[in-house]
């Protein structure tokens, strides 16, 4: 495939368009149930964070603002917000979606927002009100709701009770949203509960969005799915629902891995990205989409991870922006299944990276963001830094 | 436990009140992809179809209705309401649901409902609604809708396109309905697609029904979900949401295997049983489920096989019944774990046969249903008059 | 199934026969890598997870060994195995299996036995070769070996190098071994590495415990399979090549939830059960198998769910016992599928409850040990002793 | 990545090195159990098959040989060997491997080497002995061998037994090998068996290969996996014990979904080429493999999704010669875990169908294999041959 003029400006105009936000907590060391490996340059405070995500943008162009987790990044709450905009905006990024945490403290053991206790229920959405607060006044248009809420055991909750619950709690969250402020609702299979999860796959997310009111939108963790589940599949009905709120991104093999996107299987990122393509062109207009990295950044270095997250995300979405949607649809019409096929195959296999790093070149970025990045001693001093805070952070399994 | 003069009569009378399908598809011969083994005694016409279900319901006295296949049953259309419903009577049964058949037909290689082509879509259209007024004339209450649509590679297929056009289709059918009708809705995750099948899980198969109207509900087939997919829960959500239709049961291992129910995992039977006596002891009336079989009964001989899962079924709705609500639902509150769990695990793990067989007793029938079809020479006259016909009945792979 | 004298007396053979073995991390607060729920009662200490065994020995009477985490459990290493052996004389269980941990320091990030760095294998290595010292004076007599290695992104190491690297350490391992000790290998498909594990499945223990030498068998943990994976096959397969060792005992749904034994599928854990039986019979004597429990115990009370395990465990065992082999065995070899089918069934659906309380009685202990536990006021006082220790252990995801 | 003149003519030697086979039953209608979609154009007769494979091999260069299957394409048996070979000759092709039919004929209901009746075991021996006999005169090198044996419901079969029974049939096959003859042994975790394989994964094929003799290795079909399964793993590991006798190469998503070779996960694919051609580096010779391809061209044009699955062949084989191996291992070994990985990315991305095109042209063949056969007129000759033929071919799921 050799593009014309006419299609290297397009493609440059999509990549103009195209952004992905980063997580806060992306840039701390996480690791597994087994404990955790230590990185000496790996970030422990929120301005360290905040400036690990101003390094991933400088070098790679398409990360321009940082998703934040409230208990760990606001511990004065709605009072440091001033002062972290301010501080991100020192970084060259922006505070974008507000993610509560209400699954670590210990009164959440039998769950949040559905928990059998209603005075759990209620500590739970304080906390969940208290972002909507920050969310407001830092100007942050998401609010993006992950609970690890469920039962491990058969008998051991209701679920239509439970049910009920989040409900209502969701629909108290919903009537406090204001201007463009959205929330999104996040699905997952299992894990932390290995029984039954509340809010289990995309079906829930929905009929709980729905109920909830026009503000509340579906969030799709791509790790987040049963074994062959097709996510683009997922997207597409979404999309056509109007119901697509964002995306968490990551990649798996067996379980919620959080590996890096696409290092698994770059096709199945194609094919997302490709039926939001394909929407839009079909509307004829931006589909209004949050683009998140959600991943555990357990054993390669963090920055470089998110660096390496960001460029296959321009890769793949670079390639779905490729495909020939007007013969696709022609062919898919008559039902010619090969030919029809192989528009997505030509696009995959062209090879995008000489365009990006033109594109690179034209936005006066380093053509490879990885190499700039180690070039520009950033993780030296990051390590000589934060080294000794590091030091001693370790959680054992048992 | 020992059961208290009362709660035998309340068991018994939960038997009373619990009668399951049989599918006319499940006594002729089946097989895989790979090939049929043909059995002698093997339904070969609709009478014998209609004799076999009359045979089970004799010996278990809980499968008073057949649901029929309308591309088999039917070979006259709406011509053979009449003697059809008339031979099942002389059985001692009744037609049940109408299922259409949209898959078979060589026009139907890139779907029916999601075809592409407008003239398929139609055809299979009409096929549907024809069984609407073959069920209108034979008074069956539901209208039993699997549909095969989806493809089997990347970019064959246009996601929301389909998705547009089943629900155009499903609304006409919806259309067509009178009086207590219902179209029940079924989704499955693949097979015979297998990269999108159109109504892939429970969450298009809702959303689908509720854009159709209130007479459409979800089939749940309990072979059709991903690996380590909580049923029961599903099951708990739609009777909350009023839209659960029926079942199809059966068990497996791996894919749609079509095994025997609860030969595989007879504990997760007992717990989609147990959510539905839960709701309708919370609710203090029935809920209304059509409990269906679908088995591919391929290797054991096919009445038998519906003798054993008439039998299993009853006895893991009994064990579901002796379930101590009251306990289970403060425990639960109180988040004690292992105390609501054992609820389950006691009603579970009753012997509730001895009890099975005082109710069969009682009304007159024979305490082991398997022993009496066995020395009822039943299988030895099909054997000796279908033997003939059953011969050089097969297929090959390839 | 009524039982005469003899089946009785048989039965109460088996159970007398029949012991499984408690890990002292069960008794310790875990989690999962979103954090622990802390409870006050947990062991602290080895000894008072010595206690809690002793406990759980005291109330269950089949529960006799602990086994051991050398990690956590020797911090002086050789040095405390005559203390600890001593003490757990005084709380009347024996020290079992002994577990080295190659897994948590920061070295292993990379691997233990597979890893690139020789100087990390000799660090393993050097570790697992104490602890053969450990098991020589403590007098286990096996080594239980898990392995963490593997890698989480494609091409980050070498599958055949690594393959050798084991083979090479584990022959050093087998060489120390002596007298009847054994050696355990254990196998598991993923997490903490999330592209390939080094010992992903039972055909890789068996061959590196093949190359290793005749004291190195197969170790069985029920929750590490591939969804679907038959695990009572690969027992009976291990049984005829005289490669099975032992067992890890949990249930699952997903990945490795690691929750109580047969609390998921009970069927399954009596089918395991049953093969062994089988194999016993034939041959007409014991299988040499360690059975031993390996479950986090996340949420509900730790002794508490540890009787839970013991007791379901001796049930299934006492239900795969009454199994009539020989009629099985006649019926399988004439092909008769639901009859042999039903030899399994009658089993498992009888109630065994009964019996297992008269055996109780018959060896002086409580016929419910739960309801024992909780009335002999062990928690309260382990609460009252340990609580302190316990405030503020918590780790967080990020 | 540019490729120097040396990188060109090594990647063009790899090309001429590397040659698929194709199956003879791959141009044969066929279907899943619901139904065949029927093909005009499909092949009939066994020249007919052959001569589409000659066709296939016209167009790519790289399909030389045929896989037949003995009971569809010897209806003659020995006697059919002259015949077939020449005329194989004729359309430019050879007879590849020998496949024996043991799970169609009704005898083989409950297995064939592992049925439990002796005179059956005895009747598939007996087949699979003409096969030999058969590929013995072909000259063909490889006996490839799958089971369909195993139970559908748990009980129903002795575990045990029916694997001595394997291993005393695999030992007489492999008693009659002379020559380079070898025998393949196939695994497949389900499908037509539902609860229990009797050659379920690669483990059990390993056992049995090693316990019948040197000429036994394992098969690798990559459907024929659980979910997650690493299949490159596997590849690597069996090269390591020198067990890897081939591949039947096609794509799945949810089971044996048989789909195009990479249309689903191309990455796989070439991740198990790059398995290869690294141990190959490794060990300075060509690994002795047969690459086969296995799939159901149940939608698709079967000439043409055989053309298709070649050059995607080509192209994933010549992705992975790319792989700079020596940087791989290197990074490797110094635990760079990013460095490492983008080896494998690099080449994976990397566009290679210009490269394709020249070695084509190279060889005098036309540079788009599927435009040239489309160009042909040859489906349109088949269709007017075969058309009639094909009518009426159809089989009902009851």
């Amino acid at each position: 495939m050799t593009l014309t003029a006419r299609q290297q400006e397009s493609a440059f105009q999509a990549l103009d368009g195209f952004a992905i936000e980063v997580p806060s907590w992306g840039f701390a060391n996480t690791g597994t149930r087994f404990g955790k490996f230590i990185q000496a340059s790996a970030a422990t405070t929120t301005p360290e964070k905040i400036a690990d995500a101003g390094q991933v943008h400088r070098v790679t162009g398409c990360c321009p603002s940082v998703a934040v987790h409230v208990l760990w990044d606001y511990p004065n709450g709605i009072a440091d917000v001033d002062s972290l905009n301010a501080y991100a905006k020192t970084q060259g990024v922006a505070i974008g979606a507000i993610n509560p945490n209400v699954f670590q403290d210990q009164c959440y053991k039998n769950g949040s927002l559905g928990n059998p206790d209603a005075e759990v229920r209620r500590t739970a959405l304080s906390h969940i009100l208290d972002c909507v607060e920050i969310q407001k006044k830092s100007g942050s248009r998401d609010l993006s709701l992950w609970f690890a809420d469920g039962t491990s055991y058969p008998g051991t909750g209701s679920v239509r009770a439970r049910k009920k619950w989040f409900e209502e709690g969701l629909q108290m969250v919903h009537s406090q949203l204001t201007g463009n402020m959205r929330m999104l609702v996040e699905y997952k299979p299992f894990e932390p509960a290995f029984y039954a999860t509340d809010i289990a796959d995309w079906g829930m997310s929905y009929v709980l969005s729905k109920k909830s009111g026009p503000r509340a939108k579906v969030l799709v963790d791509t790790g987040h799915h049963y074994q062959g589940q097709n996510v683009e599949q997922i997207v597409a009905w979404l999309l056509s629902e109007d119901m697509l709120g964002g995306f968490h991104f990551n990649d798996r093999r067996y379980a919620d891995d959080d590996l890096t996107l696409g290092c698994i299987d770059p096709y199945a990122v194609f094919r997302i990205f490709h039926e939001i393509c394909l929407f839009e062109w079909e509307q004829g207009k931006k589909a209004d989409i949050a683009y998140m990295v959600d991943q555990s950044h357990n054993l390669k270095n963090k920055v470089e991870e998110m660096i390496q997250t960001a460029c296959t995300a321009q890769e793949m979405y670079l390639k779905a922006t490729l495909v020939d949607r007007e013969k696709l649809v022609s062919e898919q019409m008559k039902g010619n299944l090969i030919d029809s096929e192989e528009c997505l195959r030509e696009a995959f296999f062209t090879d995008v990276r000489p365009l990006l790093r033109e594109w690179r070149k034209s936005k006066g970025l380093a053509e490879e963001p990885l190499a700039a990045h180690r070039e520009s001693g950033y993780n030296e001093k990051a390590e000589a830094e934060r080294a000794e805070r590091n030091r001693g952070a370790v959680a054992s399994y048992a």
